[in-house]
C-alpha cells in the first residue's frame, strides 16, 4: 500500500497529552484560532465555494446555535485546536455559518468521495466520536448517567466510577484463493443488489486470533477451509467505529455451503472474470470501488501480490 | 508462526447457527451432555487430578449452587454444548464438584500456563464473555436493563430496542528497530519492576488504521518516528478483552523523548543483549515470558526474521 486508505490518514495530532489538561480544553474551545466541525444527525457541512472542503465553525459562529452539545477534541494542527460538535438537535444546522456559499451536509461515505484523503480522515474520526457519545450517555455498569472526559476520549459515572473508553470493532476482510479463482460473496442488507460481490468479511468474536477469526467467517459464510492467511492492510470504517482488517487467504476445500441467513450468494469467480470487473468491464459482476480495502484487496490478488 | 499464541487456538465452534435458536440453546442448558464452565470472581476451576485441566460441571451439578446466573453458550465440541456460568454470588464455588480431587480457582494467566492450549482458549472466550456481562446489565443508550440473546453473544435492551455487542479492544504491539537496535519501554502500572522491559504498546484509537496506532503510539510514548510497520501476528488477551496485534517497525529517527506519566524508561537494546535476555542470561534485562504476544516480537526481531 502506497496511498492510505480512505478513512485512514487523519492528520491531527490527537493531543494525547494536551487532552489530559481540562484548563487547557476549556480556554482552546473559547480560543478565537479553535475551529468546530458541526456534525448533524452524523452528516458533516461541506463547502463547495472553492472546491470541497470540510465547512468549520469558530467558537463565536458555533454560538449561534445555542445548544448546550459539549465539543469533542478531535486534535491538534499547526497549533490549531479542532473539535466535532453534536449539533442534531437543531432543525437549521446551516444557520451558524451566517455567509453566503453553498454549504450541504452529506452522508460521510459520499464526503469522503468529495473531500482530500486528510479531511475523509477528520470525518471517520469525528463521526466514530461523536456518534459513540450519543449512544454512551448511560453507564453500562449501574444505569446512571456519564459525563464526557479527557476532551471526549473518555466517560466517566460519578455514581459507580467506572470509566468508559470509546469502541472499535475489529472486522476482518478476506479474500480467499484456490489457485486462479477467488471466494466473493453478496451479503443480505441494505447493499445488496444483483450482480454485486465482494470479500467475505464479519465481526471478530471475543478472544479469537486474526487469522482464527477469518477461517471462522470463512467457515460459516461459505462452508470452505481456510488454510495460510497472509495480513495485507487495514482501515478505519466508521460505520460506527470498525477497523477493517484486510488479508488474503489460501483454500484448502473448495466446496461452497452458504449460510442463508447471512448470505444470498457465495461463489467462485475466474481471475479474469474480476480483472473486468475491476475495470467495469464484467456486465456479470460488480465490485466495490476505490473507497472500500475490498477493493484493493481483490485488485492486489487480480495482480498476483496476495 | 506455526504454534498459535496462548488464548488463541479455541477448539470450540462458536455455534453460529445454533445460537440463532432458543429452544436449541434451552435443551441444551438441561442436557446431561452439556458441560458447564464456572466462573468465579473471574477465576477458573482448575483439576489437578489427571493432569493439570479444567474442571467442568454438568447441569445437575451447577444446579446444586441454586444460582440465577444465565449460562454463557461458548459453543460445540463433537456434538457436546459447552457453556459459561458466572457463580461470583456464591461464597463456596467448589461446594457443587461434590467429588473428592484437587480443584482449585486459578486466575486465567495462571490457568493458561498450565492448561493444554485448547483449554487456554477457552478460559479466553469464558472470560472475557462473563466480564463483558457482569459490565453491561444496563443499556448504554438509555440507562434502562439489558437482557442477553443469542446465548451470550448479545444483549438487549427492551425500553429502546438498542442491542449490545460484545467488544474487543484492539491494541497494536510493536517493536521497533533501528539496525542492530530495538526499543523497549518499561510502562507504569502494576507490572512494572526494575530491569523488566516490553514491546510498546496502546489501544488503537477509534479511526486510525493499525499501521496508524502504531506510528501514533511509538511517537506519544518514546518520541520517535516510525516509517514501515509489519504486521507478524495476534493474540487474545482477555483482560478483559483485547486483540494484541503484534507488528514490527522501521525507526525513522532515534533520540528518545518519553511520555513520563506513561512511561517510566524507554530505551534502545542492543540485539546481542536482547537475545541473553531472552535466554533468560541478562542479569540487566527482563522480558515477557512466552505468554505473550511480545515475547515472540522480541524473538523473531532477535532472529532476523523482522
Amino acid at each position: 500500500m502506497s496511498a492510505p486508505h480512505t478513512f485512514a490518514g487523519n492528520p491531527l495530532d490527537r493531543g494525547d497529552v494536551e487532552r489530559r489538561d481540562p484548563a487547557w480544553l476549556a480556554s482552546r474551545a473559547e480560543h478565537p484560532s479553535s475551529r468546530f466541525l458541526p456534525i448533524w444527525r452524523l452528516e458533516v457541512p461541506v463547502t463547495t465555494t472553492a472546491g470541497p472542503a470540510l465547512a468549520w465553525l469558530s467558537a463565536t459562529e458555533l454560538k449561534r446555535l445555542n445548544l448546550a452539545a459539549r465539543p469533542i477534541f478531535l486534535g491538534l494542527r499547526d497549533g490549531v485546536a479542532h473539535f466535532a460538535v453534536d449539533v442534531s438537535a437543531t432543525e437549521d444546522p446551516l444557520a451558524p455559518f451566517g455567509r453566503d456559499g453553498a454549504i450541504e451536509y452529506a452522508e460521510a461515505r459520499q464526503a469522503a468521495t468529495l473531500l482530500s484523503v486528510d479531511e475523509a480522515g477528520i470525518v471517520a474520526h469525528a463521526r466514530s466520536q461523536i456518534d459513540w457519545h450519543a449512544r454512551h450517555g448511560f453507564c453500562s455498569v449501574c444505569g446512571q448517567a456519564t459525563e464526557p472526559a479527557r476532551g471526549g476520549q473518555q466517560r466517566t459515572c460519578a455514581a459507580c466510577g467506572a470509566q468508559h473508553f470509546p469502541r472499535t470493532d475489529p472486522v476482518v476482510i478476506v479474500v480467499v484463493s484456490d489457485g486462479d479463482r477467488c471466494l466473493l460473496g453478496q451479503s443480505r442488507g441494505r447493499l445488496a443488489r444483483a450482480g454485486r460481490y465482494s470479500a467475505l468479511a464479519g465481526f471478530m468474536d471475543q478472544a479469537e486470533s486474526i487469522e482464527e477469526a477469518v477461517r471462522r467467517e470463512v467457515r460459516e459464510e461459505a462452508g470452505v477451509e481456510v488454510g495460510a492467511v497472509r495480513y495485507h492492510s487495514s482501515q478505519p470504517w466508521p460505520f460506527p467505529s470498525s477497523l477493517m482488517i484486510g488479508c488474503h487467504g489460501t483454500a484448502l476445500t473448495t466446496e461452497i455451503r452458504r449460510d442463508d441467513e447471512e448470505m444470498i450468494d457465495v461463489r467462485w469467480f475466474a481471475r479474469d472474470a474480476v480483472r473486468l470487473a475491476l475495470e467495469e468491464r464484467n456486465p456479470d459482476l460488480a465490485l466495490p470501488g476505490p473507497i472500500a480495502i475490498a477493493h484493493h484487496l481483490i485488485k492486489a490478488w487480480v495482480a498476483g501480490e496476495a
